[in-house]
C-alpha cells in the first residue's frame, strides 16, 4: 500500500461513520410553517385530490372544479383572508400550505390560485374595505368562481400597454369597460371558458377625458344558475374557449371581450384610485407609475408561491428518480451482478447536484416565504421591503421554474422508458409546469427587471460623481479593488474583498472561497454592463436602446447570477440551523457541491476574469466527483427526508415493486444454477474449447 | 465620426447587400431524395394525417391505426422492401420519406416506424429469403400489425441480458417461447396492447442445453378476426397496456408474456443462427458476441432516421418561432411603436443560435443517410463501413434528439403564453420527442459506445508500444504535438496540428482555427480518457470498473465533443455545394455561428487547456453577438428554405394572425388620433403641468 492511499482510506472509513437522520431533517425542510404544510399534505392523500393522466380536458375541468369546492369545506384554504370574514390573516403560511397542492394536481394548484390567490386577492388587495365586505364573501366560498383578467392577447408581460378601456359615465355613474380591438381581448385567462361568473378587469381608466392609466373593475360575466352554476354570458360579454394546452388541462383557460359592458361606479377596485360620483379622478398615491406598480406589486404572492410549488414539483420528480436508481440495475458488473444505476458515475452526476440544487432552492423560498410574511403581515412593510420582496421574488421564480423543468426531464430520462409512462408522474410535471417559466411574469423579462435593479443599486453608490471620479473607478476596477454592494443585505452578504478572497483561498471547497467566487462574479458582471450601458446617457433615445439591447443578454445573465448567489447564501444560512452533526456534515458536503456546480457551469467566467488559474480550475469537477461520491451513500436519506409519503410520490417506480421483480429474477437464476438445469452459454462452452 | 466607426459602417453596407435566395436553397436542403421528401410532405398535406390534441388515446391510436392503413394505399411506404415482393429496394430514400412523418403526428411516424422500421424490417434483415417471401407481404400491407419484442422490464438498454428464452423441442420441431418470471416481459411494444397480431420476440436461443445468445423468432400473438382486425390473445400468450404515456399517444404500447408458447422450428428468423430439426445449431457467424452485434446493427435504421426525424421536429418548432417572432411586438421601442420580439438582442441569441445548429443537424443527417444508403444497397457493405455507420448513427441520434427537445422547449418559451397552447405545436411536439432520447438506445449508452470506439480507435494507433513508449507519448502529448488520429475519416478530416493552429490563426470566425480547436478538443479529451484508464489493464475487474466508473463522465463528453465537430464538418463541406454568392456567405455566418456557439459552451475546456487567452476566450461572445446581429435579416428566409406549407405548420401563430391583430390595433389608434378623440394621459398631463 502506498503512503498516497492510506489518508484517503482514513477519509473514506471518517466518510462512512457519517450517517444521515433523515427525520431529524424533515421538520427544519417543512420550515415555519411545517404544520400548514403537514396537513395540506394530509388532505392531499385522498383519491380525489390525484391527478389522473389521460382524462379529457372536459373530465379533467369538472374534476379540478370538485376539488376546489373540496377544498372550500376541507382545505383551509382561506387564511389569507381578513378575520372579520372568517379568514386567518395569515400570510406566509397560507402560501405554504397552497404551494403543496401541486403534489395533487398542478391544475387543482393553479385554480386554486386564479380563484384565491389572483381574484380574490385583487379584491382584497386592490379593494377598500367596503368592496372587500360586499365581494370577497361569494370569492372565498367559491359561490362566484372567477377569472382575472389582466392579459391581453396583444400584451402579455407588458401589462401597463394594454388596451381594454374603462370610461366613466357621469350621467349614470357607471364604467363603460370596452375591448377596441381583436389584440385587446382578454387571453389565458382561468375560469374563463366555463366556470366564471365574474373577473376583475384590469383596463385604461378613462374619465374627463383623461387616461388614469390600469385600474381594476370587479365585472360579472355570467348569469348563475339555480344549482349556483355558471350559465350564459351576460348581455356584451364575448368568450372562447383556449382549448387543449400543453399541461393545466383542468383548468378552463379561456378569453373575454367586452362590448360596451356597464359596471356601477362603485365597482371599480378603489384603493389605489378612486372617481367621484362627478367624474374626478383621485388616488392616494399621486404619481402614476408608482401607483401602477404599487397595484402590481400586491399582486407578488403569485410569483411567491410559483417559486415554493415549482421547488415542490423538482422534490416530487427527483424523490422518485432517485428512489429507483437505488433499485433498478442495469449491465452486469465486475461481480456478474448488475449494477444498480445510482452506482454508475453518469447516474450520479447527472441527480446527485440536481438534489443540491433543490436543497439550494428550497431554503432561499423559504426566506422568500419570511419576507412576503413580513410585509404582508404589515410587520416591516416599507416601500423599501416591498421592493427588496419583489425583486427577490423576480429572481427566484425564473430560478426555480426553470430548474424544475430541467430537473423534471432529467429524472424522466434517467428514469427510461419508465420515465416516458404517465403514471409515473414525470412527463405530466414536466407538461403542466411548462407554463411556470412563462406566467405570472415571463422569467426574462423578470430577470431583466431584476437585472435593471442590480444596475440602479450600483448606480445609486456612484451618484454624482464626477468624471475624473470615474476614471478613477474604472482604474481601480481593473485592479479588482472596487467593489459592488450587494443589494437587500437581508438576502445577501457583503464581503470585503471577494476577488482577492477568492485567490487566496486554499480549497476550493471553502465556504469563503465559494461565497468569494459567487459574489464576485455578480458585482464584476454588474459593473462590466453599467460600465458598457455609461454612453447611452448621452445618446439619443434609439441609439440609447440599441446600445442596451446590444448588452440585454449580459444584464439578464447577472441576474441570473444573482439568483445563484441568492440560493447559495440561503442555503449556506440554513447550516446554522442544523443540529445533528452528521445531517450538518452531509448539509455542508450538498451546499459545496451546490456552490461548485454553479461555479463549474460559469468556469469560462472565472478564467476569463482571471478569477481561478486553469489549474485550480480543473480541480473544481474532480472535487465535484469526489462530493458526489461522498453523497451517494445519503441521497436516498436527503430526498426522504422532504417528507413524501406514498400517496403524494404515487408513481410504481418508486414503491419497491423495482426491486420484488429484481429479488424474483435474481432467485429464479439461483434456482436454476442450484438445480443443474441452467443452459450453459456458448460462449462459455468456446472459451472452455479454447482452453483445452 | 471617429475613425474606428467608419469601417463598421462599410461593413454594414456590405452586409445589407447580402440577399438570400432561400427559393434556390430549398433544393440543397431537401438533398438527394428531396422529390421523395416532396412526396411525403404533399401526402402530409391532407387533414387526415395531422395530429389532432386532446383527443383520448383509445381515439388517437384509431386514428393513427387509420393512417398508417392510409399510408399504404397512399404513402409509398414499401421503398425499402425487396422489389421481389413489391418493394423498390430503396433504403436511404425510404428513410428520407419516413422522416417527413413527423410533421403529420410523430405518433404516425413512429407507428410507421414499428411496422415497417421494426417488425417487417427484423423479418428482412434476420429472416432467410424464404421467411421473407412467406412472412414479409401480409407485415408489408399491414395485413398483419405486429410488435417488435426486444426489451424487457427487467432490461432496456442492456439487450443481451434479456431474460426469455426459446428452447427448442426437438420431439415437436418446435420453439417453447417463455417468459421466466415479471421482469422478463416485454414492455413498451408498440403494437402490443391492441393492434398486433404477431410479434418478433427476441429470446435467449437454448438448444441441447446450450444457450446460443438473443435471436428473433416470428411468433403470432392474436387471432384475426373475419373483417381483419385483431381478435383475442391466442393461447399462452398474456398483454397488459402499457395506458397513458408522456407523448405518442397514438400508438398502442404494452406487453407481452409468453407461457411455454411454441412456434415452429422454420419461424426461428434464421439468417444469423439456425436450428436443424435435431437440435443442432449452426450460424454463419462464429463468434456469439460478433453475431449478436450483427444482428443487432442491421436494425440501425431506426436510429438513423430519428435522427432525421428529429432535425425536422426542430425546423417545424423554428419556423413557428421564428415567423411568430418576426410579427409580434411588446413593449414600446424608442420611437413609441412596439418592438418586434426578434429585434430584442436576448431574443436573437435565444433563436438565430438554433437555427445555426439545425443547419448542423440537417447536414450531417444528409451525411448519415448517404452512408446508410452505401451499406444497405451493398454498395459498400463491409465490416468496417458497418461499424462506421453504427458509430455515426449513435453520434447524431443523441446529439439531435437533445437538441430538439431544447430547441422546440426555448421556441414554446420564446412564444410565451401563446406557445403553451397546443394549437401551436410546440407542447405536442415537445411531448412526443420526448421519449426519442431514450428509445432506439438511451443517449447516454449510446454515447458511451461512442466513447469506446474512440478510445478503441487511439489504443489502435499505439498498439504493441512499449512502457518508454508511453512515457515519450505522454511528454509529447504535454508539448501538444502528438495528435489523435480521428476515427473514420469520411465523417471527420485530419488537420496537421491542430493545437498550434488554435493559437496562430487570425480570426476565430476562420474555418481553419474553428476546425483546429473543434478537433483539438476531441482529440485531447479521448488521449486524456485513455491515459487515466491506462492503470486499468493491471487492476483486478472490480477496481477497473470503479475507474472506467469514475471516468464515464469524461468519456460521454469527448463523445459529445465528437458529435459537435461531425456536424459541424459536415455543416462546412455542405457550404461547397452553395452556388448562389448571397446564400454561401449567409450560410458561412450560420455555419461560424454554429462553431463559435459550440466553443462557447466549452470555453471553460479551451481555457483550461491553454488553448485560448483569455483575451480571444472574451472575443467569442462578441464575434456571436455580431453574427447574430448581420443573420437578423435572413433569419427568417433560412426557416422558409426548409420548405414547410402552412398544411405542415399548421400553428396559428404562424400564419400572419398576429400581425393582422396587429395592424387592426395600429390602425385604430391612428384613427383615434386623428378624431381628437384619444384621451390625454395622465402622465403626460403631469409633464405638462410640471413644465408650466
Amino acid at each position: 500500500m502506498t503512503a498516497t492511499a492510506a489518508p484517503r482510506n482514513a477519509q473514506q472509513t471518517a466518510d462512512d461513520d457519517v450517517t444521515l437522520d433523515a427525520a431529524a431533517l424533515t421538520p427544519q425542510l417543512l420550515g415555519r410553517w411545517g404544520h400548514l404544510r403537514a396537513f395540506t399534505r394530509e388532505i392531499l392523500k385522498d383519491e380525489k385530490f390525484h391527478k389522473i393522466e389521460g382524462l379529457t380536458k372536459e373530465e379533467h375541468r369538472e374534476r379540478v372544479l370538485g376539488q376546489l369546492k373540496a377544498l372550500v369545506t376541507e382545505g383551509k384554504v382561506l387564511r389569507a383572508f381578513p378575520e372579520r370574514l372568517g379568514g386567518g390573516d395569515e400570510h406566509g403560511g397560507s402560501l405554504a400550505a397552497f404551494e403543496e397542492l401541486v403534489a395533487g394536481d398542478p391544475s387543482m394548484q393553479i385554480k386554486a390560485g386564479v380563484q384565491w390567490g389572483l381574484f380574490a386577492s385583487a379584491i382584497l388587495h386592490l379593494g377598500t374595505p367596503e368592496q372587500q365586505d360586499r365581494l370577497l364573501p361569494a370569492a372565498m366560498t367559491l359561490e362566484t368562481p372567477g377569472a382575472f383578467a389582466m392579459t391581453e392577447i396583444g400584451h402579455g408581460s407588458d401589462v401597463a400597454s394594454i388596451a381594454t378601456t374603462a370610461t366613466y359615465d357621469a350621467e349614470t355613474q357607471e364604467f363603460v369597460i370596452h375591448t377596441p380591438f381583436r389584440a385587446a381581448w382578454k387571453e389565458y385567462l382561468g375560469n374563463a371558458a366555463l366556470h366564471g361568473q365574474a373577473a376583475v378587469v384590469f383596463a385604461q381608466l378613462v374619465t374627463k377625458g383623461v387616461n388614469h392609466g390600469v385600474h381594476a373593475f370587479y365585472v360579472p360575466v355570467r348569469e348563475r344558475l339555480a344549482d349556483g352554476s355558471a350559465g350564459p354570458l351576460l348581455p356584451g360579454v364575448q368568450s372562447e374557449d383556449d382549448g387543449q394546452k400543453g399541461g393545466l388541462n383542468g383548468i378552463d383557460n379561456g378569453r373575454f371581450a367586452f362590448d360596451h359592458v356597464r359596471v356601477p361606479r362603485t365597482d371599480l377596485l378603489a384603493r389605489y384610485g378612486y372617481v367621484a360620483e362627478d367624474g374626478t379622478y383621485s388616488s392616494p398615491i399621486e404619481s402614476p407609475g408608482r401607483r401602477f406598480f404599487t397595484m402590481l406589486g400586491s399582486l407578488v404572492q403569485g410569483r411567491v408561491s410559483l417559486d415554493g410549488a415549482a421547488v415542490n414539483a423538482q422534490k416530487i420528480a427527483l424523490a422518485i428518480a432517485v428512489r429507483y436508481a437505488t433499485e433498478r440495475r442495469q449491465f452486469p458488473g465486475a461481480g456478474g451482478e448488475e449494477t444498480v444505476l445510482l452506482d454508475y458515475g453518469e447516474h450520479q452526476r447527472r441527480l446527485v447536484p440536481l438534489v443540491a440544487r433543490t436543497y439550494a432552492g428550497l431554503f432561499a423560498h423559504a426566506e422568500l416565504l419570511e419576507l412576503f410574511d413580513d410585509v404582508f403581515s404589515g410587520r416591516n412593510d416599507t416601500d423599501e421591503s416591498r421592493e427588496d420582496l419583489e425583486t427577490l421574488a423576480a429572481t427566484l421564480k425564473p430560478a426555480s421554474t426553470w430548474t424544475a423543468l430541467s430537473t423534471i426531464q432529467t429524472c424522466r430520462e434517467a428514469c427510461g422508458g419508465a420515465g416516458f409512462m404517465a403514471e409515473n408522474r414525470m412527463t405530466g410535471l414536466h407538461a403542466d409546469l411548462d407554463v411556470y417559466v412563462t406566467f405570472e411574469g415571463d422569467n426574462t423579462v423578470l430577470l431583466q427587471l431584476v437585472g435593471k435593479r442590480l444596475l440602479a443599486d450600483y448606480a445609486k453608490k456612484f451618484k454624482g460623481i464626477d468624471a475624473a471620479g470615474i476614471a478613477r473607478i474604472a482604474a481601480e476596477r481593473a485592479a479588482d479593488t472596487v467593489r459592488y454592494a450587494t443589494p437587500f443585505g437581508r438576502a445577501l452578504q457583503k464581503i470585503s474583498d471577494s476577488g482577492q478572497a477568492a485567490r487566496k483561498v486554499a480549497h476550493l471547497r471553502g465556504e469563503e472561497a465559494q461565497r468569494a467566487l459567487l459574489t464576485d462574479r455578480v458585482e464584476t458582471m454588474v459593473e462590466e454592463v453599467a460600465d458598457r450601458l455609461r454612453p447611452a446617457q448621452k445618446l439619443p433615445d434609439d441609439k440609447a436602446t440599441a446600445l442596451f439591447n446590444q448588452h440585454q443578454h449580459d444584464l439578464i445573465e447577472a441576474a441570473k447570477a444573482h439568483a445563484d448567489l441568492v440560493q447559495w447564501e440561503a442555503f449556506t444560512r440554513a447550516l446554522d440551523a442544523v443540529t445533528d452533526d452528521g445531517n450538518r456534515t452531509i448539509l455542508t458536503w450538498l451546499r459545496d457541491l451546490y456552490g461548485l456546480a454553479v461555479i463549474e457551469e460559469n468556469l469560462a467566467w472565472y478564467l476569463m476574469h482571471g478569477r481561478l488559474t486553469g489549474e485550480r480550475a480543473r480541480m473544481v469537477s474532480s472535487y465535484m466527483t469526489r462530493l458526489v461520491g461522498r453523497l451517494r451513500p445519503h441521497v436516498l436519506g436527503l430526498t426522504e427526508a422532504w417528507g413524501y409519503a406514498p400517496e403524494h410520490l404515487r408513481a410504481p417506480i418508486a414503491t419497491g415493486a423495482e426491486k420484488v421483480r429484481q429479488d424474483e429474477a435474481i432467485a429464479y437464476y439461483r434456482a436454476q444454477r442450484a438445480s443443474g438445469d441452467a443452459p450453459i452459454s456458448e460462449k462459455a462452452l468456446k472459451r472452455h474449447a479454447k482452453k483445452r
